[in-house]
């Protein structure tokens, strides 16, 4: 299978891109442009490749090491330049999360697709049963969480024919989280419901442990052990009984404890065929913040992750301009909430630079901290001898990759020098 | 002037389109298409025509009673189609954010435009430039806030020459604030500077008033009348002294507190020809929140306002699926922070309804919130009788038009039963 990156003219509608800009991807990969050299319209958003690569062999050596497969989730970045490196690296498919989602993939040619959500209403459902039916390639998996979301389904799969049995797995959760059976008796019962459906067929059992936040590290890793333990045992029965169609999935794994969904499915897996499945969709680009303490955490606590070394490394940045230094410790720089995200925390100032021909960014202290974003502006607290003065460059690493992606119909790939040498487009 | 609409293909790219939908704009508002009828693939945005036609008209009546003028801050939406709208009501030009946003406003036919920022960089010096030099209509302004941002664009327009004086108005701030002159004393020095420039010439004052939050209204009022006491009283001493090019103008107005800028103004407008430009971004679409609690404090506070009878109405709403309803006072559906902005508050339910022929919405108590909201799922609190499950179509009205308008590339224009009767474009 090979990733069909659409064709899309590079012009003003690209934010960044030069004054004069004239040509395509493969121009702009060509043409030399640095970001310290000032040669963008800045603010622009980077991405440093040597840190992509080294997290794509990261991320290929875990799943090695334990034996698991990887569907990244795709509404981290909705690239198909960065969904053809997954795939290269031997990703079993892309998780999507909703039915806009599934249509982008297929026209990225992509042919298996875990849609890691229920599918809900008449066209989201005629979307997909239409897409299975003139495509007997296309593998497609979604989740139920309820009897009524399998009344629903069945209901409009009925009008909407796809000629096979659409393949679901069964959600479960917990009190007081998000979806999924809180119950496993419930969920047992509408496996059975499942696997006699001339609809549906029963493919796996699965949850999103990553919604398990704001507690302590022991008490999260065991309520999410808790709630894997509960997806082990529902697929036991599942799998003792005959009520998988196919070969069974065990399906969790979001961008931070995924070492304790490959352990917990894993030795599970001993016992019986079952198919382990990860999801993380930050591991490649990573962040600067939210999940670099989270992944810290995994490595000290992961063998297999420590036996890898080096962690992830952040490959997001933001470059943008100093605007105004209208006190001795604020700077107002030229980026906002239009640009980077701050659902999780708000950017980290990384580094300086002041443009000229041998301009080379220094690293800038943690005493520079953004402490409001309004649009287009970023409010920044510096001390007084901060070198920072109007005209400057700055690099912002980000917390939550997913939100600042979205910002961005186009991302620049650049080397360690910060000179572009490609670049990725979105789709959101 | 007429405004370009970019020619699109309407296909994969667009979040909500049907199933099998082939067509452009025209065939889009011709179709028929009803959101209570499910013919979307929800989630969507829209926005209601009958509001925005009300808000319209208010504005321009607003406007007219005040002797002011307004280019409204297009970074809240970046849509051709509503700039359109905007200047068909007879606005004086758009307000853009930065350089990136002057390109698009050049591909849409703009040639008026306020750039509500300092110009910054190279390559931003670079584009503004080219553009004036080949353009001889393009009425371009910009802002600067100290003598070394003066500095800094000389020497940027030295090496990229415009033909002309660059059009810049002066901007001023208080401490602890955004940018802008702190004292009215340098900001006459960098008056007089640019009154002797080969390279900028002086066109107004200016300041960003709706930074001012989070005081009591009492005293975020004093506040910002002293800040525009301080616009007249700088551009008074610059008209006197004669440091002014052509018309000058006094500039401010966010989209709360444009009364009380119209006010000041107006009254120095009695003594001087100054012209008085609103930039208010938000009154278009308004919200159903934040802007909704400014503008009925505005309502209340400014007699025109008040004459104008009904304030501005909530255009923008977005529709999506319920998911589960896991717990009895816990609905799951089908909507995140990747659909909707919760920079300022979280979503609000609006209303509801059951799928089916003859689906129409009914309005949801206030009891059910919106208490959590994931890249695609929002948590919302209900009481136990609510009548959801899932299936359910909701509607939410969002809280700061801005973030919710930028994680769209089209809005459908629906009309009072909630049908599809156009669509709109957006250029983030």
């Amino acid at each position: 299978m090979s990733i069909i990156v659409p064709p899309e003219s590079l012009d003003w509608r690209i934010k960044g891109l030069p004054a004069a800009w004239c040509g395509d991807a493969a121009t702009l990969a060509g043409a030399g442009l640095s970001i310290p050299g000032e040669d963008l319209m800045l603010p622009a958003a980077v991405l440093r490749r040597s840190a992509m690569e080294h997290n794509s062999r990261w991320m290929k050596r875990f799943t090695e090491l334990t034996g698991t497969q990887i569907a990244p989730h795709g509404k981290t970045t909705m690239s198909p330049e960065l969904f053809a490196m997954q795939m290269a690296d031997g990703a079993w498919g892309i998780t999507a999360a909703n039915a806009c989602h599934v249509r982008a993939y297929r026209a990225f040619g992509i042919d298996r697709i875990f849609m890691a959500n229920q599918l809900v209403g008449r066209e989201n459902i005629a979307y997909v049963a239409a897409e299975l039916r003139a495509n007997p390639d296309f593998d497609f998996y979604c989740l139920v969480d309820s009897m009524q979301a399998i009344d629903l389904l069945e209901a409009g799969l009925a009008e909407a024919p796809t000629g096979r049995r659409l393949q679901v797995l069964i959600e479960l959760g917990f009190p007081g989280g998000r979806t999924g059976f809180r119950d496993n008796a419930e969920a047992l019962a509408a496996a059975q419901r499942i696997a006699e459906s001339p609809f549906v067929c029963l493919r796996g059992i699965e949850a999103f442990e990553g919604i398990v936040q704001g507690l302590e590290a022991t008490e999260r890793d065991a309520k999410v052990d808790a709630l894997l333990q509960r997806i082990v045992g529902l697929a036991e029965q599942c799998y003792d009984t005959g009520l998988f169609s196919g070969e069974a999935m065990l399906s969790a794994g979001g961008s931070s404890l995924f070492d304790r969904v490959a352990q917990t499915f894993g030795e599970a897996r001993k016992e019986r065929p079952f198919l382990v499945l990860l999801r993380s969709g930050c591991y490649l680009v990573h962040d600067s913040h939210f999940y670099q303490q989270l992944i810290d955490q995994l490595q000290a606590r992961s063998p297999i992750a420590a036996s890898l070394g080096e962690g992830l490394r952040p490959a997001l940045e933001v470059w943008a301009y100093v605007h105004s230094r209208p006190e001795p410790t604020r700077v107002i720089a030229g980026f906002g909430k239009r640009d980077i995200g701050e659902d999780v925390a708000r950017p980290t100032p990384l580094a300086w630079a002041r443009p000229g021909p041998s301009a080379t960014p220094v690293p800038l202290s943690d005493t520079h901290r953004v402490v409001r974003l309004d649009d287009q502006h970023a409010y920044i607290d510096v001390p007084a001898e901060s070198p920072l003065q109007p005209g400057d460059l700055i690099s912002l690493g980000i917390s939550h990759p997913c939100t600042t992606f979205d910002k961005w119909k186009l991302l620049y790939i650049v080397d360690d020098a910060l000179v572009v040498t490609g670049s990725v487009r979105t789709y959101f």
